[in-house]
């Protein structure tokens, strides 16, 4: 196993994980001092590909834009993106949301996967308490090599849309809800024990996760 | 409160519960003897509503039809049945399920329904994955007073329902599914967190309860 | 399945979903940002029936109060309505709680329904450990088509309640509580476990849901 | 602290923990062999004190009767008892249960109470969701020194009562119900976030303990 | 059943449960306004007995404090009494703590003790890793009606006092842990699987309850 | 939508989701009659795809191996196959798995992938305790287009795999543990919790939702 | 890495691990059939340490012994042991339980530990309920370089072991109990927020895993 | 039991149990008031070992720095440490994390270990997704006399160096991780399920209790 990475004592980045797997190492900003991402995102930028930074807070995304140059925060997703990969490529893929709600996530989803080279097809508000939304779009659907649905609440839109299409759904469960949702959980359940046999899942409001598996099935 | 029960000692059965509440007071087999379930039934007999008793196994069903003229035991319902309410009446009712297996349980809920006096729809085996197969009948669910829907798995179907039809849908969450559907709490999370606001829950596998509900509101 | 719905991008409403279904599409608040729900409000106006955004923070309320002629805001209800359905109608429902702490789901389910055209009757603070509040009321009740019963810690009081009417009882947790409560888990499980078959369940302090279904029965 | 026990290697009882404390050591069988049962058994004997062996499965109970001369099997209650204390004594005591299935616990409470000198009062099958049958026993009820309520299901029984006696309540959950029951999780849960402030809870089914606990108030 | 009662509308209140009871209705403050408690702290006064308010903040202690003559706010115990019992009577009882993080809940079960005339015993950070600091007490605890022990972390003191003493243990599990501790549900666990037949158990921080117990059986 | 289905009244088959969906619908046996299975697998031979029954017992196997011309049983992956599709095609795919006790999850997800088309690499018994066996043949699993990974215990597998391949893992937690795995829920979460990117989850002992996730990803 | 294995195919035992690692790879029996356990039994042999099958049923058990000569049952324990380390040496261990119960997981421990060349002490029956039987061992215990406590119930024993102790404490918790006690899942709660510093934990019954630990600080 | 303990009222500490158990009591600051924390830090300098309060929120840590002449505050460690063993002694311990976000709950044992005389090996952020930097320092870890390992997200370090080393692995779950990490469960879950035998666990987060574990089998 030859693979280059650097130590910061505190941290040990692989700049060059992209050319090795596929995707990059994306910098997970909770837990993490300012100065510590700084540092990380400073020494990704050796490598080529993208370098992403994932739930970044107000304060720290307006750092890192004007500590790095050409570094770009993307509000709604709580991102900053430097270096994304432009000429767009790969087989189709869409992102899709429940409600409204679920934008956030989706949106890390999608800005994830155009910083990786795709051009994701966005398709919002469409759950199954008023499936009309969704089955209007059933063609565009169908063409799809995968497709990221995000949903809160009961959790029920994968499983529909997983009936319909011809490709790997990834499931991603959103933190959108109340009571007995449990904080994303309830949605995370529905989505394992989904009925359609083609559903795949990641972790609460993990839309970056999706984003990387979607990219390499659209590759 | 003037309440007439009589005491067993064991147990203090009501057979008026129909006159006074609108459905009777069933028995729940398990935990009990046969001979105290035997004895329970004997009493409510003197009532002059239907007498079901619920989750009634083999041995103990033909116990009960030997031992009582006129009780039926209705197996895939696990039910045993004496004086139904012969004459159908009320506003109409469906009763829908997502798969085959969840078929016991909503039998459960009909041939209640049918011993309170309505006379169900059924609808099987229309689950989410392939939603074509519920939405043929959207124009009969629309025409319902109240629609059970019993399912397993992800328990998504009644989200979809309940944005199809113009009444409450009670949803029944059953145990039917594997891993981490934890016994049916998986499908009852979905129930509970529906996008759809018309949807209210019971117990898993209550298919009984569904039906005093769905009697309840079709009167 | 023909519906007519807007599409503003991040949201589809729905205008005329209370013609379609008997109800309208409330604006589930938390989660949405202050722009995006003034504008669905807007749109939903478009329609005939009452609008209604629900868990309406006090600077929101405020801000469509100023900007939405009519708008009411209902501070304890947590809701601002729009366009209530002024004539009311339908069969008597009502509206308890175990305790004072429950008002707020209650007056949620309250005005819910008095936009929807009801006119509750509300009952408050008549919990399991002094029956004697409740029982004063049981005739009164026992006339009911629907009952509402919002409760927290045990969550006991919708089996007594259950128990002495002649219709369904809608019941809804409330997050009053502390300790081994979960934030409204344990009035959940006594509910969907509660001894009178009568009774469903909605999720943790959702007292719109359990007002739709109020209606709709009534109706 | 000086206090005699004996040493069998597997296990140390204490034949004389009634004069220190009140109360026997029980032999609880589940995991036990048959050999140690009856060995442990024999030991405690030699104290003064009733011996008592908790949940003893038939075949072991009928072994332990034929082995040991005045030993008695109270075969609901899955108790096998030897010299308990034959002058009934103490304040007066109850046992209640919300239904038939719960009695195989309340007659190990019963029971033991019985052989701990008490003379208990039987209340059976008065749940909640018939409350008329509990009310009708409120004068007795406000006499006792302890009340114990064994309750599954919805558990709700021992808030009830908790606001009508005048002394503390032991509330037992039952592992009776089904579904969302968790198997007597959800009574649990009820009775600890009870609203009277005289309950308290022991573990699901555990009758000998909350006998314990009425035994040493009623001294 | 002739209780008196009266009806504020949002609340109540029961002034005379202390007669009814033996213990006062306390007011549960979370979840209610400033003016509903102090209304109801009001109407209360019009009974014999003492007028407790539990969990008051500190702004809220004050206010009572000043718009009440002789209302008394314990803040450890985040209690505000009113009337309390002089007399101190009853058989002694004991209040324990496993560490100095639990002395606030155990302060409320004290207080609320004097409160109802009960003279506690106070014996604080006595828990197993340092098992000495208990038996030190052994001869103290032993001639105690009831003991009350608060414990967070392992919760395991409950079962040691229960193995030493003649009388109930009333466990109260407090929220004081980190981690896996689950705000308090570990310490409840633990304690309701108590090896000491004599261990009943209330909610997690739940004094106040505990105090009411002890009480009783002191009385 | 225009999809084909037939009505068995228990059961709406549809025989030509492989050509709708490209994988078929399979029968998952429990919950389900016989009878039911049998009617379900001829109808469903009436399309042109493969045939698959899940999780099928051993009397009911040998009944449909017996009944069905050309049906063969899997024993240790519990599938009953009918029409597998004999050209292998597709790009490659692993199955991997931790232990040995994984393997009947694995051939699940293996049998499933030949009856679809395609050949999988088995790597068995590669568990993190012993990662040599694994890195051993880490260039074989750098060419896969997908990697399906069964593991129990502590679910760590996929993660490490997650590490050093360039495509999709999609991970299954086995059943296979004990004490705190909790029938699999363990592994669930230390998959949902994976520090790899690529890793998407389905549910406990799923192999034939991973077969054909990775058949779509490797077409 | 330089490790040697052998490839079975469905397995990859190294028989070498006791070299390597200071422990033998033990074999985990549930999940794996007869024969594969024979089959990795028998190439384990090849190497030089103890081969521990765990968890051997009878029937399997009795295979083991007649296939392998020198390998022995050890029935409480359910473990089959073959060529055991017969020089006892290392720093004393104990091994204690809070039960009679614990036993057989403490055998496990206790007999892996002689089959890794230690000779624990073993103190059974010796839970908190009655502290003076652990007390008076008080001696002994400070004189171990590790201390294994099996316990189920409350899991109260270890606090109190580390408390009088110098050195680290293993705590098993076991799966004897009942009703909330969830399989082990309490006590292992209790353990985890023991109050005594020097107490890790290992899975619930997992007596060997404790015994591989304690004999490499033992060492 | 000769145990030297002084009484505070409200806190009983022992400034000798480092001589009587080899590891000090520290005091835990959550909960306690500043002033309760002086008092007791103040009494336990009264002993010869080294004192030390753990999770001191920086206010709190400038008091007792400026309070106390030789206090030293660890930030990122959140320790306040005084009177630190400064003779470095016993076998050498590592303590490694899986992340940067691990690494105050490393800090926490690795300054917890330096106060108690040992000098740790710090090895931060190599985690399983990418193994290479872990195996970069196998010999090093192979020469351990115990190795903490601090890992959130999926847990599973410990495993892998579980299957490396030739010591016991004290494994800390971190609250890192977000989603169904459920605060540090899930990581809690798999390494209690660790294929590795040598693993045994803390609470979450516990670094201090690592810290004496390690210090105590490394003497």
């Amino acid at each position: 196993m030859k693979v280059v990475y650097n130590d910061l004592g505190f941290a040990k980045p692989e700049p060059h994980r992209m050319r090795r797997q596929g995707f990059p190492e994306a910098i997970f900003c909770p837990g993490k001092s300012d100065e510590q991402i700084l540092s990380i995102f400073r020494n990704l930028l050796t490598g080529r590909g993208p370098v992403i930074a994932t739930r970044a807070p107000e304060k720290l995304a307006q750092e890192l834009v004007s500590a790095i140059t050409g570094a770009v925060w993307h509000r709604t997703a709580r991102l900053v993106v430097s270096k994304p990969i432009l000429r767009r490529n790969g087989r189709p893929v869409a992102v899709v949301t429940g409600g409204t709600a679920d934008i956030p996530v989706a949106e890390e989803a999608a800005v994830s996967l155009e910083a990786l080279g795709r051009a994701p097809t966005r398709l919002y508000d469409v759950g199954v308490a008023g499936l009309h939304r969704l089955l209007r779009h059933e063609n565009a659907l169908s063409r799809m090599a995968a497709v990221i649905v995000c949903a809160g609440m009961d959790g029920a839109l994968p499983s529909v849309v997983g009936g319909v299409v011809k490709c790997p759904v990834i499931a991603v469960p959103t933190s959108v809800g109340y009571g007995v949702h449990l904080g994303g959980v309830a949605s995370l359940l529905t989505m394992l024990n989904s009925c359609a046999a083609n559903v795949s899942v990641v972790n609460i409001d993990n839309g970056f996760g999706a984003a990387v598996i979607a990219s390499l099935i659209s590759r």
